[in-house]
């Protein structure tokens, strides 16, 4: 039996002056904002983007199409509002945190940058577990505390990191118990050559340990520190009742550990887009979500999740905003 | 041979800080933007909704789960901004304006209402034209200025009549060539027995005229004047190179018949969403448009122009201000 206020929510949505169930998915997304803040007349009104970068060390084995200095040179990218992710948040007014998680070389000094380097990148996990206990904990740690200070209604976590589709890919392997070759994709634009190259080094990545692993010790063998971070990030924003977007593989994956280690937290993500990136869909799958936008995107930097924010804040725009049949005095047909 | 314009333009998109084609549809939409303000750095800041109100003669013989006052009552609703367009118009600080194409019963009287009222509806087209020869390039000629007075870079057209999913309909059918019965959906929400009786309807109504029907008597034999006006609206927005957002089915019966009349206005249609009517799918095949929204929804009103509204937004922004790999000094890989 509904309780009283998912009666109160379905009658409320089915009140308002439209056909019923004519605005499809929004409806399921108000409902949903309603219940994260609890309350039939929910107020998402603003917006953060906060990206995490890191390096991995299995990109040196030759997984991405591009070399691992990129990463530092989109942090610097960033941070002078160049990247495809300021653009969008520029566009939606959306303020940006770049946070250095872990990126190879010495720290990047910028007055914006939030510093909560972990390390100079992740070890190779092709060869060892890609991070200590202590740096996993720690990685956790900030990114929970990152999370509970935002302020914004709605938060997206977007990442940067050359190699860490392949991190994703291992980690979501491991915590689903399916063969790695299910989960890889050409991330950032591998050729078939590239492809099947990466295929099989993640292949011979998995074979150092179990079939499945928990979440955190599969973070902890094969993850980044961005991934770790957002995950904590995601469980952070959740326990102070934010709405959590979120969009492609590393997301995706940060989502899956912080539902497997909160499983509250499942309750304020909303799925922002489908990735064109071949091992988003078995995720996906797993988690039973079907995302609000698919636009044959594969970007990252919180790019899907920023797309999606307008439907966010016009669902909880209709559901708290809009008049229903009584007081418009129009006649509900039926 | 693709002309200077398209090689530079490839050239730009392909240039940007991100792994190639990785914006999926958005890079398509950029593409569109900077064609249809012939510059490589388009400028889509602003947008505004227009939805045209008229009531249909049909509706009378029992087409629609709503009764036809609901045409005027909803009228009132948008001027009290308490419809559901107006809760998303609001949320994206678009500007709305409400236009009288001919409702039934004496003028609605309202300071903010645009009166372009071209009679107290259509006729019933079960057994006559929905309109005169008159009527029909009046209403075509009020479009066209609508449109044309449109100062926002993109304009998203709604509607609302009680029975217009079934002119929509026959105007479709008549224009495609193809069975009527092929092109009927649930409207506001017909259960199984009143989607047969509309069908039968359709059928009957169809019978009247010859199987394949210019645009513009397809639209005076069947149409509506919020059809056709907006129709108008699109030929005179495009005229002006203002990016033309299309959503749903009368939406999009709209934009084909403002093909018909004007091919070259094609440039500036964008395709918004996929509406959960059925009747959707075969009007957009015919246009060979493949919509950036898919929410499940069947409302009108230009909501689903107005949810896509921040992609096409996003995507000029992308264009125009995110930096290259030259200017980031970011290695482009490969």
């Amino acid at each position: 039996m509904q309780s009283s206020f998912e009666q109160e929510l379905a009658a409320k949505i089915d009140g308002k002056t439209k056909p019923p169930r004519s605005l499809g998915k929004l409806e399921v997304l108000a409902a949903q904002l309603a219940r994260i803040q609890n309350t039939l007349s929910p107020r998402v009104e603003s917006c953060s983007l906060t990206i995490f970068a890191a390096d991995h060390g299995i990109a040196v084995s030759g997984v991405s199409a591009f070399p691992q200095e990129v990463t530092r040179q989109m942090v610097t990218n960033f941070l002078a509002r160049g990247a495809a992710a300021n653009a969008f948040a520029d566009a939606f007014s959306v303020p940006v945190t770049i946070v250095d998680a872990g990126v190879v070389g010495p720290p990047v000094e910028h007055p914006d940058l939030v510093d909560a380097r972990i390390g100079a990148g992740t070890a190779n996990s092709l060869k060892a577990p890609a991070m200590t206990a202590e740096q996993y904990e720690m990685a956790l740690q900030r990114g929970l505390q990152i999370g509970a200070v935002q302020e914004a209604d709605a938060c997206c976590f977007g990442e940067m990191g050359i190699g860490n589709t392949s991190s994703a890919s291992l980690v979501g392997a491991k915590i689903l118990s399916r063969p790695v070759s299910e989960l890889v994709g050409r991330g950032t634009g591998l050729d078939d050559e590239g492809l099947e190259r990466k295929r099989q080094l993640l292949a011979r990545a998995s074979e150092r340990t179990a079939q499945t692993l928990q979440a955190g010790d599969a973070l902890r063998e094969y993850g980044g520190f961005e991934m770790v971070m957002m995950t904590g990030a995601m469980i952070g924003a959740a326990q102070k009742d934010r709405v959590v977007l979120v969009d492609g593989v590393i997301a995706t994956t940060a989502a899956l550990c912080a539902q497997a280690l909160e499983p509250g937290c499942s309750r304020n993500q909303i799925f922002a887009h489908r990735s064109a990136e071949a091992s988003h869909g078995p995720l996906l799958e797993a988690l039973g979500s079907d995302p609000l936008l698919d636009l044959d995107m594969r970007l990252g930097e919180g790019t899907g999740a920023l797309l999606a924010w307008p439907l966010v804040k016009a669902a909880a725009a209709f559901l708290s905003k809009m008049a229903s049949f009584d007081d418009a005095g129009v006649n509900s047909g039926g």
